[in-house]
């Protein structure tokens, strides 16, 4: 595990390179701001903590109003439970004897929820869920992204497996995921608006079918980022699950708002501070920040507020910026610079601390406890 | 931090998912192939610890004649150090009162060598030498890869350069870092060979002009696994500094070797164990190994001999491989596979611990204890 890049009290210049900033006005806003959108629409928020991973981060929300948290791994689960979230879901298919078993152990203090889509794993969770005397509430996850994810099909396969956990030992049936992750980073709005609008249809359809089989379906649940207010409006899901609204990325800042700008309805909060470390050619300069530090599964990341500088390489300890103008390179070998990552969520995933900034000064050093937990 | 995902003695089959497996066979047979090269070549060997950030493994080196290890990041040296290697060569450029200040210190315990391309740099280096009552060994980092990476100008710039060093206090003169990083995933053996044998020119360039000012280059570093035996036969290169021929990649298996085929030096010995966590249609299913269990940054992983599947996407937490036939996906949920990484080094940061197997059994855990450690 790394040792913090700061201290509180510091001056924001003075944190040491590479090190995960996180601006905590902004980060306030974004909170608020998704809280206020939940809260007009009449659903429950839950957000995503496989983006921030730290349990300080998920008491803002809770403070904020959100009924718990999401997670994608029981490593996950076990840092929020531990941090003081007493109501969480497991937004994905667990398998294995021994994550079984600690996702059951976590029933003994907390509400544990989790995602399933084929008939031995119910089996298989029954199992822990009586062996260890707990009850795990289980979600269908119907697959409303073209296959592109896990999921049972919409409709009667879903009814099938949710009577299934309705007639297991240690079980109860707690409604549907159904997040449709591609939409997110669809550019156009009227794309995700359209892709959305399918989900929403199949969840609709699967509820009345379940209804209609006598099983009440309290929770529909999926969302995030880029289509939260489609689904906070659809009257048909009763939960939101976004998280990339916390930080922002490069990525999300490429999708298109509804009048065809810019989608700008979050702040980036999230950046990577880095220190220009060679200057090889003077249209061009090299940050101690590469792949390792800052990831580019989604593409690459920019120097905050310049443009006018392009990622145009790097390497696993390296990012090279150059001049789009062929004008020189701003900065000197020691300046510091703040970049936006290309994607939060595995960059998040490189870091043990989150360093909170505010008005030019570290207030906050915050461990990302769930960093690399991938089991 | 997370826990390990097995027991020394477990059943190779048992170990929980997703983990980071070495074959601890086919890496002794990786460690002793380029032990051998470099000593029939006569050039010393420094593996590149930024590759497995583990002291176990750099001890396996040492005990084959590695003269010490590389690393790009002063927390990798101080792992390095504290695990008993006493020979270390940062192949990067320092910058930061803290990071310097570290590097400094650890010049009381163990050899310590970094790279310089500036003259600023070399005066802070001077100056913690200095404050620190130690020697920092360094090398002159020239450019030879067409301005892609750090690195002075061969020829003059050096020189001026390395008569700088030798100017400064707590400073000595340790020879030319020369690593062609492009060249080491360059497809054609041809386009590899003439890109090295570029970077050597330059290098026994700037030897004559050193030797010419009265400057002795002892050291003469660089090369990588795509190309170690170029630099090896070269005359000019002193030592290797190559790290992923211990694990190997999908990436590098896409080279192409002096014959036109395959590139086959060395066994791939590093994999992600993953679990079938979902089977959405008949011909494809899903992993819980997504982007943050193994890095897609060069490349998306493959199933271990199991070319007739293709990795389609995914996310942070899943893996999608579908089959190129259109045939039934050959794994039922709860079974284990065995990803190739895409590319080894940032798929190694990821994880916590090496699980190492031999004859199917866990025979080592070992942490990856510059995991992370970036600075």
């Amino acid at each position: 595990m790394d040792s913090p890049p700061a201290v509180v009290g510091m001056s924001a210049k003075d944190v040491d390179t590479p090190a995960l900033v996180v601006d905590l006005d902004a980060l306030d806003r974004n909170i608020a701001k998704m809280a206020g959108t939940a809260k007009s629409a009449g659903v429950r928020l839950r957000p995503h903590a496989k983006c921030f991973k730290s349990a300080p981060i998920a008491q803002l929300l809770l403070a904020k109003g959100a009924v718990g948290v999401c997670c994608q791994k029981v490593g996950e689960a076990e840092v929020m439970a531990a941090g003081g979230v007493g109501d969480i879901l497991v937004t994905n298919e667990i398998w294995g004897r021994s994550k079984l078993e600690r996702l059951a152990a976590l029933g003994h203090t907390v509400q544990i929820r989790v995602c399933a889509d084929d008939e031995q794993n119910l089996t298989d969770l029954s199992a822990v869920a009586t062996a260890y005397g707990v009850v795990i509430d289980v979600l269908v996850e119907i697959n409303v992204s073209g296959n592109l994810q896990c999921g049972v099909e919409a409709g009667a396969p879903a009814v099938e497996l949710a009577k299934r956990i309705t007639e297991l030992a240690g079980l109860t049936f707690g409604g549907l995921q159904a997040y449709d992750g591609p939409a997110q980073h669809t550019r156009a709005y009227a794309d995700r608006r359209d892709s959305v609008a399918r989900a929403i249809d199949m969840a609709a359809k699967t509820k009345a079918l379940l209804e209609a089989a006598g099983l009440r379906c309290e929770r529909i649940t999926g969302s995030g980022t880029g289509t939260y207010e489609l689904e906070a409006a659809s009257g048909v899901y009763t939960e939101l699950q976004a998280g990339s609204y916390l930080f922002m990325d490069v990525d999300y800042s490429k999708n298109c708002a509804q009048d065809g700008g810019p989608y700008r309805d979050f702040e980036h909060s999230l950046f990577v501070l880095a220190t220009v470390m060679s200057r090889p050619v003077p249209d061009a300069g090299i940050l101690d920040a590469g792949i390792k530090s800052s990831s580019v599964d989604s593409g690459p990341p920019q120097i905050e507020g310049r443009p006018d500088l392009e990622w145009v390489g790097g390497g696993d300890e390296h990012a090279k910026f150059k001049s789009r103008t062929g004008s020189a390179f701003p900065f000197a070998n020691g300046d510091k610079v703040r970049l936006v990552p290309g994607h939060c969520d595995p960059t998040v995933n490189l870091y043990d601390w989150f360093v909170g900034v505010r008005k030019g000064r570290v207030e906050a050093i915050w461990p990302i406890a769930a960093r690399g937990l991938n089991r």
